[in-house]
């Protein structure tokens, strides 16, 4: 097998037998193919696309390159959530202690945020102390004692895709749908799971503005899913507007420990609770998605989810006290207040640039080098469909540096439209995918 | 500007400007884009095609990045000729000294053969001292003494077109018109030429074998010579079957004297007088195209095209005695028939099989860096709409080595068809395009 002919093959679009999807992977990771025929490849699968069963291959044989974690050392079955990212999208942080204290375990392998989007480790990271670079073996004591850890991605974990992503990031050729999916997907099966609940976002925030290409992007990755012999379903969820009323590092953690005390937006706790219930279904611990949404629940009326938290901070290096008293949290110095400029309905929101606002606030990163300063944030008094007076309070921006907070403050302000007649307010579970 | 933006643009089926890929071919020459980027945008190029501009552009970039050869000192306009090849394309070594004996000036900067063509490098090493890799010093100087030089490409010359074609050749992105274009423009343009006839092959032994595509390229080169002040004509011709009854390099040489010197086959001399006549036209030594044939027809019956030869042979260092004496040229040792294997008309060849042949018994090569023995050869006894008797020659075959005959023979053998109805011979020259 010659890398030319595989790259004319998908020029010419044809579709690859597995044989040749796994030289392809293996080669690569190995060094034996150069990046510039990759790169060619990489390029040629963007414009021609990948079926489902080239997709199922690539994430197998991404997933092979690497370890696949073992967890038969667990009595209970093992479940994860992926969410492919917005703006104060912090569900990660409050279903994995519901689910942990629900008796299922929760191996979650996570990513930092970039561009517009946060990610999971960077909001724990603004817990002191915390330590999300724990080695396999300790990722496996941590989740034995208290059913949840949180990670980051380990050397030992798909190396091919940390070496292809790296390629297709200085190529323009991220955004493509099965290589979106065999990036994701060979992760999180690297986690040793038996279930995957997706949460794909669509609307002007997420990753997948348009909700036809969120759709492709979920039925390819429960059918990815499904052809590994996982069970997987996608709830398709919506990002036109934040999810909750915070973003930033210490914002979000503050705002889900308010869910886990029975408190927080009404959103965040119903997408929480609702994920939470596909993960305690698919991972068998209930008869229905119904069961699973009352287990959920009692897990936070219980106090069980919040003390099962408390428990991976600790376990983590993390100073579990922040749980009882969030202003040990690291917070910004000053804020400012955007007011409405009119009266009217909130129609829309353009709500990538908030997540911009942040980045530029250094709340996130514009290029993976950039630190973080888990302080700043924002915080929405206002969403879609509420009716607002002129110079009501829209959003509180909590900075440390004015530097370039005005160029900050003009995103934000602009990011509203309104309108003189009522909005319904966005439906937050569009579709459910698969199940 | 950055090169994943080039690449994006690409990609999504934009149109670069001249400044865009001015950027891109010198940042990519001085090592400032990396093969990887470079690979991904020649991917994105050969699916979504270049534009008319960007092709003058690129041709131009490349053409810019390495020395344009300054002919000035010559009195008269400079003319060359340019085949995409084919098997048994000779009629550089005859069209040369007659348009240099007609009065104009041919500064030749030829290539080599690869796969199942020839290369007209090739042909003229097989003169026994014959020079072709001459400074361009030296070029110049036989240039001024004979008004004809045939060398190979310097490194002076189109650097950037060096680089992107070895990328090319193993990212499986070689086949595309643009790219085909900006390679062969940008070489032909650096020799400082007026004007350029070009002979398009089409039909199975061409590089390009469906019409279509050869027409396409052909309007692409004319129009791109024309973008950049050129004047050019491209005509279109048959390769369904060898030109002229000799393939192989001492073959060619000896079949291209005998045109010379008023013999040879039809098919050949016919093409080379017209190929000629366009270049004097082009030229402006002629007012029509007929005149020019009459004017080449009579530099050769004159015998001041031959003594042409002589004089460039002597100047590039060969033994110009193999003009009276050819049996001076390598010649194979043992000789084979092919014959009809039945009665009827000969229907068509699979004519890139002879040139795959002649490459088996090492008269051609698989590779760049194989060593050609310029002795083997095929001689074509019969062409297509001939009427032949089972058991009558077909081909007699030339060679050294017994070692891989009967892989030849049998790919010979095999390459022709035939039907009991008369068949009507090729049309030789199909179309003309520009002029």
């Amino acid at each position: 097998m010659r890398a030319v002919d595989l790259i004319q093959k998908k020029r010419d679009s044809g579709e690859h037998s597995r044989e040749e999807i796994d030289y392809l992977i293996s080669s690569y990771t190995k060094g034996d193919i150069p990046d510039y025929q990759m790169a060619a490849w990489l390029m040629a699968a963007w414009i021609r696309g990948l079926s489902g069963a080239e997709t199922a291959a690539l994430t197998e044989a991404m997933l092979h390159s690497g370890e696949v974690v073992d967890h038969s050392y667990l009595p209970v079955k093992k479940v994860d959530k992926h969410s492919t990212g917005g703006v104060g999208d912090k569900t990660s942080l409050i279903l994995a202690p519901i689910v942990a204290a629900g008796g299922l375990a929760v191996p979650m392998i996570s990513g930092r945020g970039l561009g517009h989007t946060g990610g999971t480790l960077d909001k724990l990271e603004a817990i002191p102390g915390f330590n999300t670079a724990l080695s396999l073996a300790d990722f496996r004591r941590v989740l034995k004692e208290c059913g949840m850890s949180l990670i980051g991605q380990t050397a030992e974990i798909a190396p091919a895709d940390k070496k292809i992503y790296a390629l297709r990031d200085v190529t323009s050729t991220v955004e493509s749908i099965g290589l979106i999916c065999a990036s994701i997907m060979s992760k999180k099966l690297a986690e040793g799971i038996d279930a995957l609940v997706l949460d794909v976002k669509t609307g002007c925030g997420a990753f997948m503005a348009k909700e036809e290409d969120a759709i492709r992007l979920a039925e390819v990755m429960v059918d990815t899913a499904q052809r590994t012999g996982k069970k997987a379903v996608a709830l398709l969820t919506d990002m036109s507007q934040p999810l909750g009323r915070m973003a930033g590092h210490s914002n979000e953690v503050i705002e889900s420990i308010d869910v886990l005390k029975g408190g927080g937006p009404a959103d965040l706790r119903d997408l929480s609770l609702e994920l939470a219930a596909w993960m305690f279904y698919l991972g068998d611990r209930c008869e229905s998605v119904e069961e699973g949404r009352k287990l959920a629940q009692q897990m936070i009326d219980s106090g069980n989810a919040l003390e099962r938290l408390r428990l991976c901070i600790r376990l983590q290096g993390g100073n579990e006290r922040i749980i009882d008293d969030t202003s040990l949290l690291p917070m910004a110095k000053s804020q400012t207040v955007i007011a409405s400029p009119r009266s009217g309905y909130i129609s829309s929101t353009r709500c990538r640039d908030f997540g911009v606002a942040l980045a530029i606030l250094e709340g996130g990163r514009a290029k993976k080098e950039d630190v973080i300063d888990h302080g700043v944030g924002l915080e929405f008094h206002r969403r879609i469909g509420d009716r607002v007076q002129a110079g009501e309070k829209l959003v509180t921006i909590q900075y440390n540096s004015s530097n370039k907070l005005a160029e900050a403050q003009d995103l934000v302000a602009a990011a509203f439209a309104f309108s003189d007649a009522p909005v319904p307010p966005p439906q937050l579970i569009r579709h459910i995918i698969g199940g």
